[in-house]
C-alpha cells in the first residue's frame, strides 16, 4: 500500500473536533480532512474518504459508504465491530502503547486502596492503627499478554508483585516469569492472589471469567476487569464476593454502559466501578500514533499494528 | 567489640512476646532472652543484659539502668529518644532497608487515589466517565535521601514519576536524578507537584515543612508527611489546604499520637490521617535483620547500621 497524492481523511469520532485540533499543522500539504463526530454526519460529508482516523463503533456503522477506503486507525484498543463487519478490503490498524500506563496506575491503584485500607483511611475521623495488608510477594494472574498486560507486569514487580500471564497457546511473553495456555485456566487461577483481566473480545474470551475459574482462585483473592465487559460473566463475580471467596472486584467495563443508576452492581459490597475509565484514550497520544504510520503509509513501507481480521486483533 | 559468652538479651517491645518468638530456636546456645513489654519490667528483671533488641523509647527510660549494655538494637527507624539520652557508651544499630517496600506502597497508594479519583469512585453511586489525572510525568521531591527515600524514588520511577531529592549537603545519591541541599529548599520546592518528608527526628529537620515551603510549591501540589511529626508545621498545611495551594495532604505522623478523637484535623477537607501505619514495623524482618548483626557481633566484625549520635541517625 503507498499512499496516493489524492488521500482524504476522514475524522470519525465524539472527539472528532479535539483530535482535528491536534493534528492542525502536523498534515502534509493537499490532505483534505473531514471531522464528523457520528456516522450520519460521515455519510453526508465523508463518503470520499481513502483514510479513517476513526472510532471503531462509528466507523463500522458507516464502512459501507466509504467505498474509496483504503486504511483505517482505531482510536480505540477495542476494534470488534470493525472485525465483525465482514468488509475486510482495507487495511485496519489498532492501538497499542498508549495504554499501558493508564492500565498500570489503575491497577496498581485499586490494588493498594484495597491492601492499604486507603478507602477506610479517606473517611476516618479517628486515630486507626490497624495493621495494613502489602502487595509485596502477590501473585497476579493477567489475562492476556499484550503490550498492556506487559507495562502492568513491568510496573507491578516495581512493588514486590510476580506476573503470570495467560494466553491462547501459552507462548512466553516478555515481563511475564510464567505463562499459561488457555486450556489450564484452572490450573494458572490457583496461583494467583489478584486476577486482572485485558482480553480483547473475542469468542475465546468470552464468559472465561465465570463461577468455575473464579472458584479456583484461592480463597480471598481479588478480581479486576480492565478489559471487555463480555470476558466476564457478572453473576458469578457477585456470588463470589457474597461467600468471601473474592476479597473484592474492581469492574470498569460492561457488557452494556453505561450501567444503569438502579443496576443492583452499585449496592453489592466490596465491588468498586470504575465507569470505563482505566485507560481512557489520549486524543494526543493518538495523533501521534497516527502521524507515524501515515509516514510509513506514504513511505510505502508496512503500518505498524495491523489488525489480523482472523485473530481478531 | 567482640561478643562474650555470657551475654543477656533484653527484648523490649510492646509485641516483645512476638518478637520472642521469632527468635525462638534462632539463637546460640547459652544466651539467655528476657522478654518485657514496658520499661518498668525491664526495671525488675532485665537490669543484666547486655545486648537490646528494643523500642527507642522503652529503651530510653530504662537506660540508666542497664550498667552492662554494650549494643542496642532498634526495632523502629525513629531513634531519637537514644539519641537525646545522654548514655554514648553503647553501640546502637537503626533499622534501614526494611521499610522501603511499605513506604513506597504508602505513597503510591494516595497519590494513585487521588490522581485516580479512587476515594470518590470507591463510593460511587452512579455511572462516571470523569476523566482521571495521571502520576505520570509528575515531579516527586522527598526530603530525605537515605535507604527508604531511594527505594520509594526507585518504585515511584516505574510509574513515570520523576525523583529529586533534598538532604543535607546536596550529595547525589541513587535513584535520584537531581538532589538539592536544605538551603535550596524553597528552589527545590519550586519544581515538586508532590512533596514527600522522609527525615529523622533532628535539629535541622524540625519545622522544615512550614509555610515558607509549603507557599513555594507549585499551585495545587500533594503533601504527604511519611518521616517524623516534627518535621512539619501542621497549621501551616491546614492553612495551603484552605487555599488550594495544597490539591490535598496526607499526614502519617504526628508531634503526639495518637491523634485525639476531637482533634480538628479529623475534619480538614482533603486532610487524609494514616494513623502512623505507613511503615509498620514487621517483627519478622527486624528479627531477621537482629540476627544478622548478632552473627556479626559474635565474629567481632563491624555492625551494619550503627547509629552516629553526633549526626542523630
Amino acid at each position: 500500500m503507498t499512499g496516493g497524492n489524492d488521500d482524504t481523511l476522514l475524522v470519525l469520532a465524539p472527539d472528532a473536533a479535539g483530535l482535528a485540533a491536534h493534528l492542525e499543522g502536523r498534515l502534509h500539504d493537499g490532505l483534505e480532512v473531514i471531522a464528523c463526530r457520528d456516522s450520519n454526519e460521515a455519510r453526508d460529508r465523508g463518503t470520499g474518504a481513502t483514510l479513517a482516523l476513526a472510532n471503531p463503533d462509528l466507523l463500522a456503522g458507516v464502512l459501507d459508504d466509504l467505498p474509496r477506503l483504503r486504511w483505517a486507525q482505531s482510536t480505540w484498543a477495542g476494534v470488534r465491530p470493525l472485525v465483525d463487519h465482514p468488509r475486510r478490503d482495507y487495511t485496519l490498524t489498532g492501538v497499542r502503547g498508549i495504554f499501558g500506563q493508564a492500565m498500570s496506575e489503575w491497577l496498581l491503584g485499586w490494588l493498594l486502596a484495597i491492601e492499604r485500607g486507603i478507602l477506610r483511611r479517606g473517611r476516618a475521623t479517628r486515630w486507626d492503627a490497624t495493621r495494613d495488608g502489602t502487595v509485596a510477594g502477590k501473585r497476579l494472574g493477567i489475562l492476556g499478554t499484550g503490550a498492556i498486560g506487559q507495562a502492568v507486569a513491568r510496573a507491578s514487580a516495581a512493588l514486590g508483585i510476580e506476573a503470570r500471564g495467560l494466553n491462547r497457546s501459552g507462548h512466553p511473553s516478555e515481563g511475564f516469569r510464567e505463562t499459561f495456555p488457555l486450556d489450564a485456566a484452572q490450573h494458572f487461577a490457583a496461583s494467583c492472589d489478584y486476577l486482572l483481566a485485558l482480553l480483547p473480545d473475542t469468542p475465546a474470551s468470552s464468559r472465561l471469567v465465570n463461577g468455575k475459574l473464579l472458584a479456583a482462585l484461592p480463597r480471598g483473592a481479588i478480581f479486576l476487569n480492565g478489559g471487555r465487559g463480555s470476558t466476564v460473566d457478572t453473576d458469578a463475580v457477585v456470588a463470589a464476593l457474597g461467600t468471601g471467596q473474592l476479597r473484592a472486584a474492581v469492574l470498569d467495563v460492561f457488557p452494556e454502559e453505561p450501567l444503569a443508576d438502579d443496576d443492583p452492581l452499585w449496592a453489592v459490597d466490596n465491588l468498586y466501578i470504575t465507569s470505563h475509565t482505566a485507560a481512557p484514550t489520549d486524543p494526543g497520544a493518538i495523533v501521534e500514533l497516527f502521524l507515524a504510520n501515515l509516514a510509513r503509509y506514504r513511505a510505502g513501507e508496512p503500518l505498524a499494528d495491523v489488525v489480523d481480521f482472523s485473530r481478531g486483533y
